[in-house]
């Protein structure tokens, strides 16, 4: 059984953008050849989240006004009185979805549902470059 | 250190029906004879999910309300544009919950809560046959 | 590749109050070692969660003020018909935000955001003695 970290770089364009992760996490799978294990994927960053979803627009929409409504942009956030960015909803709805996921794989596929994508959602208020953990322990 | 590939067939009654799967996977663990190590338990699908509560009654009842209060059933969603099923609310749930855990075990036990159940809760709007992976890494 | 189980043993206040473990995972993880790899941290029990966050006073009551706002504490719990103990909402908490968080390592280092913190929420309604496991898998 071997242990890798890789990466992956992530232009987002903030405020809720979701990108579909999954064919680029199937390529990282293929370069190391790996047939059994997991893949961790873990975003370093307090303003944004990895989850998984059935990837089309009508869901991206219901998933952003879903946050939306239970923490909406516009409140109030005892974080604009620390840093004064603007951001303090980006942070809330980060904590509640999570940083990271896990994803075994077989038979070197990822085992994931044919209508279940992995997605990075950025919350951030602004545009930002991410950098993705993408951890393989298998053989 | 050994990896291995397992799977659970869990038949569901849907909508939000919450399955305790720790009795199985406690069986399954034996059945491998590992002593540290961890189980990852992965719902392949997008409209299902793991957690852990205190299974009992009461609690299953006060999670399904909490769920409906979030992201009710009857509410609008553009997935419906897209697919027209009826399981916007069941998508939007999951991945709100996301679907998968990962529990360490040590001494051949899995190091739970004794008040600490592994659930599966199945948010599609219809009975489903759901595979689940569970995956183990340890010795 | 190796496979430990460590431990932590934290006190809270309960109701909500939120610890950063970010110094003492760090020790530990240097106590082994290990340069590449993973830390599984989790928390036995149904009324606590980890979750990552900017650990500041803003957005500590900020993350409060969520939690008291989808799952109030004085709302009705069909758990309390249960047990009669107080803590309906702990439960409900906790399960909606899961026990536990794995996060990736190399270079010997928690490949953490320089503002993002892991943090251990006790949501029970009364002081607890937490009893953490600290899992690393790596080399």
């Amino acid at each position: 059984m071997t242990i890798v970290n890789d990466s992956l770089s992530i232009e987002t364009r903030g405020e809720g953008d979701m990108i579909d992760l999954t064919n680029r996490l199937t390529l990282l799978l293929q370069k190391y050849k790996m047939k059994t294990g997991q893949m961790l994927v873990f975003v370093a960053g307090s303003t944004a989240s990895i989850t998984t979803i059935e990837y089309e627009p009508g869901l991206k929409k219901d998933f952003t006004l879903l946050m939306e409504r239970l923490i909406p942009r516009n409140a109030r956030y005892f974080h604009e009185e620390t840093w004064n960015d603007g951001n303090g909803h980006s942070h809330v709805r980060a904590s509640l979805l999570g940083p990271s996921i896990t994803i075994p794989f077989g038979g070197g596929k990822l085992l994931l549902g044919t209508w279940q994508q992995v997605v990075l959602i950025d919350y951030d208020n602004r545009p930002r470059s991410r950098e993705l953990v993408v951890q393989f322990i298998g053989e």
